[in-house]
């Protein structure tokens, strides 16, 4: 449900309110779940979404798709779904909810929502004190290229993002091959995480990745463009460097362009690229398909679970925090961990989780880039600084 | 050997002096063919080399490549080059040759250049006057991305771009499957030839594309996004514009982006994409492959003929205009012409052909993103014209 | 129309009495046009229907498609297709066409099928004598993967089909990189046509590529063997040949591969791969779209002229030679060929064009090979043969 | 080293005596590590490679390569490996090393091997007892498309091949969008090992993937096909059945296309495949990038802390268990485990682990293929069955 777009909340509860009382007697459960999307699309949503439905019809609920994310909601938007509907969505890319949807009016309903992060699943655990109808058991599924959802190793649409940019990052290199000497400057998305960057970076063996959790100031690009200068001057002809889009607001792209251009004068010429939508489209990879239909499936065992949990006297009443929980796979592990026990968890200024597991590789990035910095070869997720010698 | 690039023309034919008058014993025909390539790499040069190496060595030919282009010609970066060193580059893209030279003192050569475009094969050409080791037969093979060449209907490696360029452009509309509307303002290489915006408008099913040969002014633009904005209130949700590079110095992509943003508010939002040189890399198509293959082996029968025409006296004297040819393609078949003659057929301004074939597919693009236009039936590339109608 | 299958040929004229005679009052010309497409599907027939529609309803037709083939058209699966629907087919691989269909009642239509040969086009025209509701105008476009229509230098689909077997023998080659010797016999589609396999031969380095149109003996096979031993014990360690489906009936794949293992034992080990159905998906590549494209558009503005040349008395009557054409391309040229005419150029025992100009290539792919033969550099298509010396 | 085909171990030990005793003085480290790779190349082991030379050069080591696995190390095919040598190998597919190689006298030795399973390493672990010169630390890093090393989850390359299996699988199916009803056999590689054809199938939306961990009968065979029949009565008109290679030696690929189009002869027809080495070739993903290059660095770092605890009066003396490890990635974390304590979880008859985390997946594909088998919600890796029932 997600939902940070979304202003004036208070006035949308309107269909939650048809949703939470009324009965399908066809439906051999009595359980109604909706399917929410929010947020910009990813390869790998729709495997989740078939593997919800599937498994969902197979335990005899009811289920509905919302279409247009949270404001389709709010209007309305929902529609039942079913097993045939869903027929060969495992490889399909982008979102096939939200679009050519109808009006329905619908009864009691439990929200499997997909976020980008979960910002607005909080608010909407919060808005349970003011309205009855939000208190049903609710799923986050974390389905963002960005890889920034905290609560879970990786999300659902990262892996193909990855390919498309080091695929890209391929041909670009390969564009300057035999020819002179070249500085690709790259920009990748991510908000402010650096998950693509640093993992892109090191699969396309890039001379550097500039992220947000890797703090980095003028000193350092100074070092940097001064290493590729040096490198340069040996059999060394190509230098790509990577750029996460939120890295730091003014060391932009084109600042980093500039300063590469200047500092690189009569060494190497540069160019730049921002690889922008292309990020979020394309035919999702197996990794990402298959991470989905896992996704997919073991959020409506739990919903289901948690169902039989709430019911009492005729109803559903889930108010305890773990009744909304955020689906992750930690260390290969599918957990459920409730939105409010990740909330420490989280930068939310940043959108980011505190801590990151791929922080760890940045040093070999670094170090396979030739530079000498220590080499921390513990499983902490410290940060190695470059030490820059005169004469290196 | 084209190369505008060059500046200092004249100091520079103490190689070509070397290469003129020494005899090779051990090479069975006497003859010396140089292959050098000029310009920005692009996919499918380096299966010509290959072809040209292989069927010459079979001529009994001594085959040199020259490395970094005519810069390297000019330092004496030649070298020996045999049937096994180019075993496999038909699938490698980028340029093999430049890279790793040694010097190396030969005899009577031969250039077969690849180039980006003409002008400097003139420029040799008409320093023939002045410098006899010039007189020597020459071929250029048009291989650019751009598909700018005047004298053939295709270029090597504009293939592989136009593929990467529209696989590109699927992955970006895909990017915002089932989210709000949305427009994309894609900027493609080519420089001032429409060629690849064209045709991958066309494949991608673009709602524009915006090229120098089709002139444009501010009211087309007007009436882009006002027909953009009746589409998108409908039930079309994406939009895509195409933006050659070279199109207009004023109406750039940033000026397009913010103008369609502005009049699109409320019915769509814009991204924009400077797709870059991800355009000049990746693994050669079959197509680029096979014509590049094709165009290898064509250049050396022909220099072979030319050189038994031109020899006299034990030296190679060619100074006629048709011993200095542009290899096209013209129709599917291959065609020699010589470089003065392709003079009046070329806008040296804007490095493009005075006509060119594609011009008359535009209005089918326009006619299928439903723009009413008179549709040309006939095999001339006249130009349509949008006529805007008040209530269309 | 197309269609070797249909063998109650005779029974299944009704739908086409219906499609006659009925005038559809809201459509503006009173023209009827129905899509069909026949066989199997390939990459680039979406975009040619797309185009047609979309064409067509601009000139004020009404669109109809038939589903299912000329079995769908002798049931009535007929039903109008309009602009929005098409919307996206551009880039989509497969046959849209042929499913979710339902019974519709129509009237006055004209034919514009897709066909894998013309042999039931040709019964088609022959059975105008007795039915004159098939004195309509006809166009077949030409579309498979084989690359075999009479009329045609190109077929829609060929483009993709040579990209997917390409790109997936680099693959096949790479996996024996840095191994022992190893030689790989690879089968590919076509019928009796030598098209793809040998474009793909010629694209991957092959050292072999055996087709129906230039045949081969035992003794050939012999010396392509001894050859690959000859090369094998130089410092080439993989070997590739390619096997056209028809090229005859005993030479099987298995019967090389056992010839190849057999004789190369010691040297070299062979796999073999039958390359299937992956030849014929897909997401098309630019040119089949954009050639698919324009078949599309030409056709319907063919269409819409013949109408207007038969229509006499408040009715179609179409029966001359000229009003059932093959679109094909012949030298880059959109052209429109009788039936009739194609007839002669056609070997219909094996479903393949009398003289195929891309025989000529054949030679080239030798050479590279490293055999020696005589290179034959006219324009003409002869045939080469393979000279064995002892000692070679 | 690992290496099952070598049959005559005993007479082989030379090339290990002189690596082991000579020092290399200008080599701070005085340690040298050899890196051999053993078995079919697979996407990932350069990136691997690159990985381990550049750290270990860091670390101060002497480098070494050794050509044509297990036989070029026999014959002392070992050549010193620099920093520049690797330089770009991150993306390469296939195996770098086993070319070119040419003879090199060395000194002391350490072993990095990769393999296809780690019999051979239990072989060489043995005979430490006889010769002292295997006296060193080992390290093996599961390399293969099989995915079926013991002790770690995932094996470098799998993924690679996966995306190319599914990829591929996607476009077979979409060979038949829009014809009669149609079912594909596939067979996958992997040995005994069923991963890839359960994860392909997984990701492709499969009716089935047959393997050898999952016995199954005709009774099985005999359900699946009828299951299928029901389908293709509905709206589904394509069918995939995957095939592991070594699921069944009678029920072969061929048995199971008989089966199926007899017993579905009337409602669809069937087409097989074998993939083939297509899966074995490519650019590596990301991902399999990214892993080999932390497997290597890991893998440098860990012998060299090994051979600090192994050096004594001089020389290293290895023969502990915990000197001859397998690097494995077990939940995501890189540990390295005694190639001895690995036996008992090893099912050597068939090469496979006798654990493995992915058969708790295949409840799902069968659920999402519309079986109604229970669905065991634990973690545990226990095997369901299909019952079949009358009138399903």
């Amino acid at each position: 449900m997600a939902i940070f777009f979304c202003r004036s909340f208070e006035n949308n509860w309107n269909p939650y309110k048809l949703l939470a009382h009324v009965h399908l007697p066809e439906v051999k459960t009595n359980i109604n779940i909706a399917i929410v999307n929010v947020g910009a699309p990813c390869a790998g949503m729709n495997a989740a979404v078939r593997s919800a439905v599937r498994i969902g019809i197979l335990q005899g609920h009811h289920m509905l798709a919302v279409h247009d994310g949270f404001e389709g909601l709010a209007q309305g938007l929902i529609e039942p779904i079913d097993w045939a509907k869903v027929g060969g969505w495992t490889g399909k890319g982008g979102s096939m909810l939200g679009t050519k949807s109808r009006k329905f009016s619908v009864s009691l309903s439990v929200a499997l929502p997909f976020c980008q992060a979960f910002a607005g699943g909080l608010e909407l655990v919060k808005a349970r004190e003011k309205y009855e109808e939000l208190c049903i058991p609710m799923v986050i599924i974390p389905a963002t290229v960005s890889n920034n959802v905290p609560g879970s190793d990786f999300s659902i649409g990262a892996d193909t993002a990855l390919n498309t940019i080091t695929m890209t990052c391929d041909r670009i290199k390969q564009s300057a091959a035999g020819t002179k000497r070249r500085v690709f400057i790259i920009e990748t998305m991510g908000g402010y995480c650096g998950y693509l960057a640093t993992m892109a970076g090191l699969a396309s063996g890039a001379d550097a990745a500039y992220i947000f959790e890797d703090a980095f100031n003028i000193h350092d690009l100074e070092i940097n463009v001064e290493h590729l200068v040096e490198k340069m001057k040996t059999t060394v002809k190509r230098g790509l460097i990577l750029r996460n889009e939120g890295c730091n607001p003014n060391y932009t792209t084109d600042f980093i362009y500039n300063l590469y251009s200047q500092e690189g004068k009569g060494v190497f010429d540069c160019r730049k690229n921002v690889l922008g939508h292309m990020q979020q489209g394309g035919t999702p990879t197996p990794f990402d398909r298959n991470f989905g239909t896992k996704m997919g499936a073991k959020s409506v065992l739990w919903i289901t679970d948690k169902l039989k949990e709430c019911y009492r006297h005729g109803r559903i009443f889930a108010n305890t925090p773990d009744s909304a929980c955020v689906l992750g796979m930690k260390k290969r592990a599918l957990v459920f961990q409730p939105l409010e026990e990740l909330k420490e968890q989280t930068d939310f200024e940043h959108r980011i989780p505190k801590t990151q597991w791929w922080l760890r590789l940045r040093p070999i990035l670094k170090i396979l880039a030739k530079y000498k910095i220590a080499l921390d070869t513990t499983e902490k997720a410290t940060m190695e600084h470059i030490i820059k010698k005169r004469g290196q």
